[in-house]
C-alpha cells in the first residue's frame, strides 16, 4: 500500500502503552506521535523514558517532540490515527477534532467499549460523527493483555478492516518477534466481541467472588461464548467462526486471566462491595460496567436471548443482590 | 424407568469417590456397592467411612458389606456397573469378569481415556469386547473436578446415552442440589472430547512449563476446541454445538484448572523434567499421556490435522525439546 507511515497514538494508558511498544519494536521504518492528556505524565516520559503510571518498565523509544497534548497538532501529522482511550471518554478526548481533521486519515481503534449515550461500537460512531469511512477503518483485537506485552510474551493480534489490503498493511506494521498477526474483515463481530467479553469478565468475577468453582466456571465461559455468537450473528449476519482467537481467545483471556481488570472488578462486587467503592479501589476503568448497560440498551432491538449480561445488568444497575441473581442465572445454564 | 437401582462403582480413585458422593447424597433410594482393588484402603472405608487416599474430606456413607474387593460379586449385585478406574488399567481391571456377568446390565463409564492396544473408547471397547450393546451403555462427562465435588460447588454433569430415557434416569439418580445434569445422545462425542481434552490440558501445562502466557495459553485453547471439532466430526459426523459445556466446558476446566492432573505433568515436562520423573513425582496417572498415543495411532485412519496433539506426541514420545516444538506449533496456529 502506497501510504505515509506516520501513526499517531492517543492515550497514555496501559494498552496504549503496549501498542507504542509494539509499533516502535516493529521493524518497518516509520513516524510515530504520541497524545496523551495528562502533561504531567508527558513531561515525564519525555525526560525519563518511561510511562510513570503503566507498564513502567518499557522504554518509550520516541523523540521528545513527538509526545504532546496537543491532539489536532498530533493528528495533523499523522496518517494512522489509532484510538485508545476507554470508550467512556471517546468523544471528550476527540471534541477538539472535526470530520475535516479526520479526512483522509485512517482511523484505528484499540479500545474495547460502547460509545456511552449513543450505544454505537467505536467504527459506527467515527462513521456516523466523523465521517470516517468503513474502509478508512481498522479495529486492533486481543487476545492480548497489555502487561505480557511489556514481558515480550507471545501474543496474538487480530487486525480487521472492510479493506483486507488496508488490515495487512497495518498488521506489517505492528508484528514483532513476539506479535503475531490475523487479518479479518469482521469488524462488527470483533468490535463486538470485544465489547461482550469484558461483561463476561465482570460475571465471571462475580460468580467467583459469590464462591462458585471451576467446575461452574467453565460452563458459564461456555454459555457466554454461545451467547456472544448469537448476538454478534444477530447484529451482523456473516459467517465466521466464534471459536477463532480474536472471538473466543479474547474471551478466554479476559475471563481466566489475573490481569483482567473486569474480572476483577466482578470479583469484588461478589464479595459485596458496591460499584462506587469497587471503582475507587481500583483506580481503573472496568470497560464491562459501562458495556453492559449500552448492551441492554442496544439488545432492545435485537431481543436476543442473552441471560448472563442481563444477569450483570441486574446486579450492577438494578442493585440486585449477587448471590440470588448468580443462582438463578445458574438455573438457565446448560 | 422400570429397573432396579443398584449402582456398582468400580474403581477407588477420586474420581470415583466424588461419584459415590452424588449417588448417595441424591435422593432416590438405591443400593450402592462398591469394588476397589486396594484391599488396605478397602478395609480403612469399612472402619473409618473415608477413603484413606483420595478426597479423605467425604464420609462414605456405604454399608460395610457393600465395600468389597470382589469383582465378581459386585457386579452380580448391580444393574448399573460405573466404571471408573484408569483407562489403562481397564482391562487388567475387568480380567475375571466375562460377557456374560455384564449380560442386561447397564454399564456407565465415567473413564476418560482410550484403552491401551484396542486404541478404542471405552463404548466401543466394551461393545466388541463384553457385548454391551450400546443402548445399554452411557458416559458420564464434566466438566467437573473431583475435588470441587468434595466441597459441593455447583457443577454440572453430561450423561450421555444412545437412549435418551436411559440416559434420564440415570441422571436421575445423580444429581443433588450440587449436581445438575444435561442429557445427551452423543457418545462418542463425549467420550472423544474428554479425552482429547486432557492431551490439550498436557499441552496447556507443557506451554505454561516453557514460559508462554496467558496470551498464548487463549490462542491454544481457541486452536484446541477447533481441532477437537474437527476431529470429533470426522469420526462421528453429526450436528453437535462443540461449544456446549460437555466439550469446550469440559476442556476449560482441565486446560485451566489448578486441579488438573494433567496439566501439572505437562508443566513439569515444559520445565524439563522427563516423562518417569514427572510421573513419579506426582503419584497420579496423567491420562493425557496414555492418551496422545492412542490418538496418534487412531488419526492415522482419519488423517485429521491436529498440529497441537502431534506437538504434545512428538514432545512425550519422540523426546523433543519441548521448547523448539512448542515454537513450532505456534507458528501453525491463529
Amino acid at each position: 500500500m502506497d501510504v505515509e507511515n506516520k501513526v499517531a497514538i492517543i492515550g497514555g494508558g496501559s494498552w496504549a502503552t503496549a501498542n507504542l511498544k509494539m509499533l516502535t519494536d516493529n521493524a518497518v521504518p516509520k513516524e510515530m506521535y504520541w497524545w496523551m492528556r495528562n502533561a504531567q505524565a508527558a513531561e515525564h516520559i519525555k525526560q525519563f523514558k518511561h510511562n510513570p503510571n503503566y507498564l513502567s518498565s518499557v522504554e518509550i523509544k520516541l523523540p521528545a517532540n513527538n509526545i504532546s497534548t496537543d491532539l489536532k497538532c498530533i493528528v495533523r501529522n499523522s496518517t494512522f490515527i489509532l484510538l485508545n482511550v476507554p470508550a467512556a471518554f471517546l468523544k471528550e478526548a476527540l471534541s477538539d477534532i472535526s470530520p475535516e481533521d479526520l479526512k483522509g486519515k485512517y482511523v484505528v481503534s484499540a479500545i474495547k467499549g460502547i460509545v456511552p449515550d449513543e450505544n454505537q461500537i467505536i467504527g459506527e460512531f467515527l462513521h456516523e460523527h466523523y465521517n470516517v469511512p468503513l474502509d478508512h477503518f481498522i479495529v486492533i483485537s486481543g487476545p492480548c493483555h497489555a502487561e505480557e506485552v511489556a514481558l515480550e510474551k507471545l501474543s496474538y493480534l487480530t487486525i480487521a478492516s472492510a479493506d483486507l489490503e488496508l488490515a495487512a498493511h497495518f498488521a506489517s506494521l505492528i508484528n514483532t518477534r513476539y506479535i503475531q498477526t490475523i487479518i479479518s474483515d469482521d469488524i462488527y463481530g470483533t468490535e463486538w466481541g470485544a465489547v461482550l467479553k469484558n461483561i463476561y469478565a465482570v460475571a465471571s468475577g462475580i460468580c467467583h467472588g459469590v464462591g462458585y468453582g471451576d467446575n461452574f466456571q467453565s460452563v458459564l465461559i461456555s454459555n457466554a461464548i454461545r451467547e456472544l455468537k448469537r448476538f454478534v450473528d444477530a447484529v451482523h449476519p456473516i459467517n465466521r467462526d466464534i471459536m477463532e482467537s480474536a472471538y473466543l481467545g479474547d474471551l478466554l483471556v479476559t475471563a481466566y486471566s489475573q490481569f483482567s481488570r473486569n474480572r476483577t472488578f466482578g470479583n469484588m462486587i461478589g464479595k459485596g462491595y458496591t460499584v462506587t467503592s469497587a471503582q475507587l479501589e481500583m483506580n481503573m476503568i472496568a470497560e464491562g460496567y459501562y458495556a453492559v448497560n449500552c448492551l441492554h440498551q442496544v439488545n432492545k432491538n435485537y431481543k436476543v436471548p442473552m441471560p448472563i449480561c442481563e444477569a450483570v445488568y441486574a446486579i450492577l444497575y438494578q442493585k440486585r443482590p449477587p448471590v440470588a441473581q448468580m443462582q438463578l442465572l445458574a438455573s438457565q445454564l446448560n
